[in-house]
This record gives structure tokens, C-alpha cells and sequence, in this order.
């Protein structure tokens, strides 16, 4: 594990690190939070998801978590949304695929496939990797994030309820093989069998009988993606009957951005702890 | 006024604006957070100075300062810490001078002193602008920053004590007239004469009479500027008699960052707005 930074904050620590990581065939980074409770005792893990563009660092910057964290004795891991590097295939001027975009998927087709394995990595080597170098306790593990990142915490959460004991998001892609913004990304990560997407799409996952027990979902009003892309009110159909608990708060005058994300954080922050305890 | 950006964050809203400068002779930049509370009542308010190389923008992004703003209605106000644009003198490979290095001071030498009037812009003709358009209350103001900007808010500070009813600081630079990363710009903004640079240094303008009741200073023991740029010890020596109040609190492992920054954000608001009810 190579140290990128580390900085005091709130009395615990702000980390950045890397590591060559075997499921993305380059290097990844992450950013770590770890708690001041963690010097004297393992302490439960969320992971939280970004969003398309983001790297680690958007929310280590601008989510405004630390201070929760550090109060309520939560180590908060930061992924990349994507591998990165120079051998990586991209699509330079296509913000909704390629680097930064890796929809938490584990991509089948040409030439995605070799890198673009962000589910394996997100839910198998990662987890592995944090859980070597830093005081976690894994059987108290919640997931969280935001847009493409509240898609992927969904989507894991669904498909590994045995797992995760809190789910939450904001602003989340719950329907991603139908949205404008995904549609072109799945094509070409899985190819053109709308069979394969499904596993990746919290609303297609629900319908085939997928279940987690609860989920907490803030969104904005004024967020400009709502109608054609993030459309939470379809993941409210798909659960009706299923006994999936949806706690889904709208928010007046409340954007996409971090100012949406930071103002609710403590908000799910406190939601895992209760479930994490 | 131009309106650049405008988020809702915490009920108020976190916005961008710029307007044409007369006192530094271009277009110039600042953030306002607007807590809930001004939708109602006019608001105390807190100018927050920035440090070296940075915009209005690190602080808003990194400072964490808008959830215990909206707590206790106060609006925040950011300026940049240099003029900008392209007719702006500057030191493009000289980080200490220039854009990004204002010093919060009036610049008296070629070319400098052309548009470098910080001094007067952040006590004149910004909150003469800011007070036109947002719900102020301008017996209530107090005046806080980061480093360059804790320099610039001290002395700010004891050069109008019947403006300001509060005045913290994180890491300030306290003695800039001696301190290595500041002697340099100085000297190129005001001329060598040493005696015009006491204005504009907080230990000098204390020992020269100027008075202020109380400060309160953060500073981390982990921060790599502590010996050579910073140095609290002078201003803790500087006030002794002076009936100046000093809270100055050593912080083991923390640094120079916002890391450092936002952990103590919510202990200096706290501090202003008890000052300024």
C-alpha cells in the first residue's frame, strides 16, 4: 500500500493511498477516514460511492463527513469511480463512459473489459485490501453514495444484503438501463443484451427478486437531472409489495451538487450508525 | 453585481459573485453564504480571509463552515486574496507575490500598486458592496482567516477595533514583516522601507499601540510553517501588558490544511457569534 497523504482531522485521520489492484489491472487509489475510536477498538465501515466525473477526492473534500464520523466512530472509505491511467481505454470527450465513469460494473465487452471491473473490486478485492490495513470491523459494513455512486451502493446492497446492514443514497440512478445518461454506458460495457444489465440496475434488480430491508434516499427539487435521469419515484413502484422499507425525502431548492450532499450528510451518517451499532 | 453560482445548502444558500472593483482596478471575485435566518432578519456577519494561493473557492469547498453558520445565522462572506485577470501584474513562478499572495495590504511601489489595494477592498469597498445587497447587519461583524488571511484578519482587526466585535484566527502569520515567506512581498509591495511595513504586521502594530480585547488563534504543531512563517509565540510575547486577551490553543498532529482547518471551523464560529449577538 503505497501513502499518497495523511492528514489529522477531527482528532482522527484523513488518508489518501493506493495499491496495484489484480480485479482493475492498475494502480487504484482511495481515500480512508479513520475515526480517533479506532486506536482502541475495530470500528464499523461505510463505503461511499461517487458519482460520474468524481474521483476519490470530491467527497473527501466537499462531503463535509468527518466530523460526524469522528463523533460517531465510523471509518469512511472513499473509492475511485473508475481505473485510471494511461493504459486504461477512455473516452476523452464522453464524460458518461470510460474514466470516471465506471458504473460499478464488471464490464464483458471489448476493450472495457480489462480494466472496467469496478464491481469485484468495490465488493471483493477492496474490502479485502481495507480490511488487511486498517482497523475494521467487517461484519459492521453499511453503503452509501451519490448519483452513479447511490446506483452502485443500491445495486451492491440488493445483491449482497447478507452482507451490508445499511444502504443509503443520494440523488441516486435507481433505473440505469433506462436513463439518457447510462444507457450509452451499459451498450457498451455488457453489450447489447438488456439481459445482462439488470444485475446492475436497482429497479430491474427489485423486479427479479432481489430484496434489502431499507433504504434511505434524499433528493433535491431543483437537481437539473431528476426527470431524465435520476427519477426516484421508479424505484418507489418497484418496491411496492416487496416489504422493502424507502424512506425517500424531496427536498425544495436542493441541487446535484456537494452543497445537496454535505447539507443531508449527517443525516445518513447517523442512519448507518443506528444500523451499524 | 454578477451572480457566478448559487446553491441551497444547509436551508440558506452558498453563492459566487463578482463585481467591477474600484479600488483594484478589476473584476473581482467573492463567495457569501446566506444562512435561513436572513430570509427574516438582517445577520451578523463574518469576513473570512484566505491563505496564500488560494481563491474565495478553497474555503468554500473545504472549510465546512456552513452547518454551524445556518445553526447560528451567520453569513460568511469570502473574498479572493488577490486582484485577477490579465492586465493584473504578477510572479508566475513565485507563489509568496502576486495573484494568490495580496496580503490584505495597499500597495504602495510599481507596478504593484495599481491594482494591489487588498487593504482597502476588504475594508471598504466590499462591505460597502456587500451591504447593499445582502440582508447585513453591519454593527455586527467580525473578521476571522486562515494563515495570510489570519495575518490579514488580525490586523484588520486592531487597525478598526470599533468595526469589529470579534477577530480569530487559524495559523496566522503574525509577524509577516520578519517571517520568511512574506519579507519578499513586502518589500516589493510597500518599498524597503521597514517603517511603512508595521501597518500592516499584527506584533508590530501592537507594539506601537494599536489595540484589540481579544483573540483567539488555533495553530497545529504538525504544520511545516510553524517555525519559519507563523511563529504564535510572537504575538503571545507582543501582547504581554497590553490588557489583550489571548486564547492561543497548540494542537498536537494537525497541519497547515483545511483538514486542520474545518476540524476547528465549527469552535471559531461558535467563538464569534457568542461575540456578536
Amino acid at each position: 500500500m503505497k501513502v499518497l497523504s495523511q492528514n489529522t482531522a477531527f482528532g482522527g485521520m484523513q488518508g489518501v493511498f493506493s495499491h496495484d489492484s489484480q480485479a482493475c489491472k492498475t494502480e487504484m487509489t482511495f481515500a480512508v477516514y479513520v475515526p480517533p475510536q479506532a486506536i482502541s477498538a475495530s470500528c464499523p465501515v461505510l463505503w461511499y460511492l461517487s458519482g460520474l466525473t468524481c474521483t476519490h477526492a470530491n467527497v473527501m473534500e466537499k462531503g463535509e463527513y468527518r466530523r460526524m464520523a469522528a463523533e460517531l466512530g465510523l471509518i469512511i472509505v472513499c473509492p475511485d469511480t473508475s481505473p485510471r491511467g494511461n493504459d486504461v481505454p477512455d473516452e476523452l470527450t464522453n464524460w458518461q463512459m470510460g474514466k470516471g465513469a465506471g458504473f460499478y460494473l464488471d464490464a464483458t465487452e471489448t476493450p472495457w473489459a480489462e480494466n472496467y471491473q469496478m464491481y469485484t473490486y468495490i465488493t471483493q478485492e477492496l474490502p479485502a485490501f481495507v480490511g488487511q490495513h486498517f482497523r475494521v470491523d467487517m461484519n459492521r459494513q453499511g453503503i452509501f453514495g451519490h448519483s452513479m455512486g447511490g446506483h452502485g451502493a443500491m445495486t451492491i446492497a440488493l445483491k449482497n444484503p447478507e452482507r451490508f446492514r445499511s444502504c443509503s443514497a443520494f440523488a441516486p440512478i435507481v433505473e440505469p438501463s433506462t436513463a439518457d445518461w447510462s444507457v450509452g454506458a451499459f451498450e457498451k460495457y455488457l453489450g447489447a443484451d438488456k439481459a445482462a444489465w439488470r444485475q446492475y440496475d436497482a429497479c430491474a434488480l427489485v423486479k427479479d427478486g432481489a430484496r434489502f430491508p431499507e433504504f434511505l434516499i434524499d433528493q433535491g427539487k431543483a437537481d437539473n437531472f431528476l426527470e431524465n435521469g435520476l427519477r426516484p419515484w421508479l424505484i418507489e413502484d418497484a418496491i411496492k409489495g416487496t416489504g422493502i422499507d424507502l424512506t425517500l425525502r424531496m427536498h425544495e431548492r436542493y441541487d446535484h451538487s456537494y452543497y445537496f450532499i454535505s447539507s443531508f450528510m449527517d443525516d445518513h451518517l447517523k442512519w448507518h450508525a443506528k444500523r451499524l451499532a
